[in-house]
């Protein structure tokens, strides 16, 4: 599976996302404490909001750890909101289009999970998304098939519903093969404004998601820490594993539910797979 | 587009085929005299016959005039069979799932030309390769899927005729979407015993295709030139474009028509696409 | 060898500099028209100034016409000063620390050309260089090494007297092994403020080496062409063949000088090699 | 630093070697349980004799877990000597010139450990290599860099009284240089008949290093394994880290000593370093 990131606050320089924090995602890439492999080695992605009508991407299949021009990248470009990713390939071909996040238009998607027994499902999905969509998967994933579902369920007008009826349609595709516990996932996908993050799996016992406390309470507890002070009240990380050990720093995603990351209030809510409403097709196997 | 070559005979050391030649593929990659682009230098695979049950494959998304490490396996790897490809990418990305030749179990493929309009034609095609087939399309261009639906219409059984009704359907469904020629091609494809090379395009005009002369009409002809001593009679090679500046050496294989290198005659007949004869689905658009 | 440009002025995004003009580095980097090699596919680099202390560097040994992040990168950062550069390799390998631009603190070096029979003469240039500076050279390049004779003879308090006497060595050096013509160059060096752009070989027959005449004569001249219109009248483009036909828009810069790009009145002045004052330690060979 | 392994015997498959024994070199690229890092993922590279008059180099800076060539060559490669190694990067660059083994004419050379505070001593040590030797050196590791001082000092003659010297000289180096212990390595090299493998450090507590107990002794306690069956009598493995539980298969080589595989008997002999007799030039520093 993989970790990620996702930063949403006062415009910071990539590296101190990427690189200060003790328990740092690059860090996180050699050895990582919550994940299900210890090592993300498998390439890595960075998309982040700024310069341009689109957010910028940059993903490799190099090894984070030692990758120049992402430590390059990290040092001189500010964003108010970025997303990381760190993979370790369950499988598919270790390439830069198989690299997280994904884009569609302004829109960013990462997941850290598994479509459980891919192979056999995959054409039945791929067949569920929109034609006019289609050409535009260009990877092998399960991670960028399952965007691209979202994206058919109206990821653009309402992700929570979109994510749950993409959710609901590959679970029936899996059940209708026989796959047991169909899907694994945290997500998170943003429009460049606010931040989606999912928690769910099939079997009720998902892979970890945190979310930072706010800024301002950190900043009381923690006078000593200097990158706080800098950020706004309002910036928030969502990840998959800490980045630190501050106490009270982190609080965790519940099971089978999903945070908004937005101006104004954040919210937290129940997250439920629907079956979308127009039938599935089905292949028959063997 | 690309450039190929295929070699069948004595077994030689591979840098004999891909660097010695005066106009070898490796000097083709840098400057191509008949290609449809004068760079090559989006990736390059070589498929090879000998140790083991199926060909070995080496792929690359470097440009193959610079790898060290094709030249050190060129150097130290002898085959009586051996394909080699360097690529221009016609848009799809320059990644190692993408460089040919493709293979499926003792078979090879590679491809120069284009399935014309891929994105709008392709979920047509992708869906209808078998469906037991579809899980090892892992990249993302058109000859792959070229590929895979002459392997779901008999490509292991009988090459002409899979590949004669591949054709039939990627003309129907390009015809049935609008596109005025849809396909450019020469192919090459093998068992690890004999060479099957096609020519053809919807236009009428396709990619140059050359067959070498019997070695032995070669050796008479050309007593100094010392590596044809050492080939047996047997030995012939199929490219995109002549190697050399030999007079005689080389012979274009005529417009719609496919060779036949193999154990006694080898032969050269006529190509006619077939629509199959089962439906073909067509995805309307808009 | 190899092309190259160096921008000065407004900020700009950098895919304007490198993808949108007639002839651009990137157009180049697959048919150069005036380099010494049509293809210039052996890595690229770019260095720009903007966020951050230092330079950002990006260098890769793809191709640049294909490589996505480089893409992604200049699409998506604006700077006021920006080089770039495509390398086809006169032998050193082909690896990211081999990519122009070359940096040390804020200084960026590139170079067009070459230091002749570099393998034979190499030894004697590194033990010339500052032993302070030597643990910095990390690539296997002439130009990395021509670069630290540079910063030994003083690059970062005068740039032209510090390239005049890093040649004066290179042709004292070249000389005492039998180098018939030991330097070819054009070279861009930069502190982030001022541009110098040299010209120069031992033969007296240099690569060729632009600069682009007054935006404000550009604008008068040519009102149709809508960049011009955002540039202030102090941008300025070096670069090692012209990006476009406009007429009166590129002036060649003459055999054996410099020019500088800076605050005020650009210079153009006469250059020639010193051998510097402190002896040099030749080798004997065989 | 590094793991690696150096097979002698019967011409096996390479992915024998690489990929099938329970803690094999691939495994330990993920995740190695004795290495001073648990992830090796900077790199790797094979050397294997076979066809052609020098043995063959397959490196590369992907890592190894996921490198499609490497698995195909290792499954369709077979060789009776071969050396692989995997690579953690102690700070040079992580690019293909830096990947073990290194080759000059029959021989390769690879290391596991560390030249001490080599950015300090590193032109002292270039500057001892050799002038014919020097321009050989293409990338900028320290284990380079003691490959070809031991060349300078005999390796082609008599290879432990060579690195007797290239350590005693390293050593002499580093102690001018206040650094504290100035080596750490276990070392194999080859002429592609024996193979010599050293283990010492300057502080006397070096990387580990173990040999396979005769394959005679081996297949007698193991009747159940088939590998062992079918490799002759002479066959031998030296390894950084046993590559299976085996029970009695695997023998510690003790500190400060080198063994020796060759036809007759293996020897084990002391390693003590010796100054080289002509004097050292240091640099003064400061």
């Amino acid at each position: 599976m993989c970790r990620w990131l996702a930063y949403s606050g006062s415009p910071v320089r990539i590296e101190e996302l990427l690189y200060r924090p003790k328990h740092s995602l690059i860090v996180q890439s050699l050895h990582s404490d919550l994940g299900a492999e210890t090592t993300n080695g498998d390439g890595f992605g960075v998309g982040w909001y700024g310069t341009g009508d689109t957010p910028g991407l940059f993903r490799s299949v190099e090894p984070a750890w030692n990758d120049a021009n992402l430590r390059e990248l990290a040092a001189h470009v500010d964003s108010p909101l970025a997303f990381a990713h760190i993979r370790a390939s369950s499988g598919s071909p270790v390439q830069q289009t198989n690299c997280h996040p994904f884009r569609h238009g302004r829109r960013l998607w990462m997941h850290n999970g598994v479509i459980r027994e891919f192979p056999r499902v995959k054409r039945d999905l791929v067949l569920a998304v929109d034609p006019s969509l289609y050409p535009e998967i260009i990877g092998s994933t399960d991670s960028e098939v399952f965007f691209f579902l979202a994206l058919t369920f109206g990821l653009e007008d309402d992700p929570p519903a979109a994510v749950e009826r993409a959710v609901g349609l590959i679970e029936e595709v899996g059940t209708a093969h026989g796959v047991a516990h169909p899907i694994q996932m945290t997500v998170a996908t943003t429009d460049g404004a606010s931040i989606w993050g999912f928690r769910y799996s099939s079997e009720g016992s998902s892979r970890s998601l945190f979310y930072s406390t706010s800024v301002a309470t950190l900043r009381e507890q923690h006078p000593e820490v200097a990158v706080l002070q800098e950020l706004s009240d309002e910036s928030r990380l969502v990840v998959s594993e800490p980045l630190g050990d501050l106490a009270g720093a982190w609080n965790e995603v519940p099971e089978s539910s999903y945070g908004v990351i937005q101006e104004g209030q954040d919210e937290l809510r129940p997250f439920a797979p629907k079956v979308p409403s127009r039938g599935v097709a089905i292949t028959r196997s063997g």
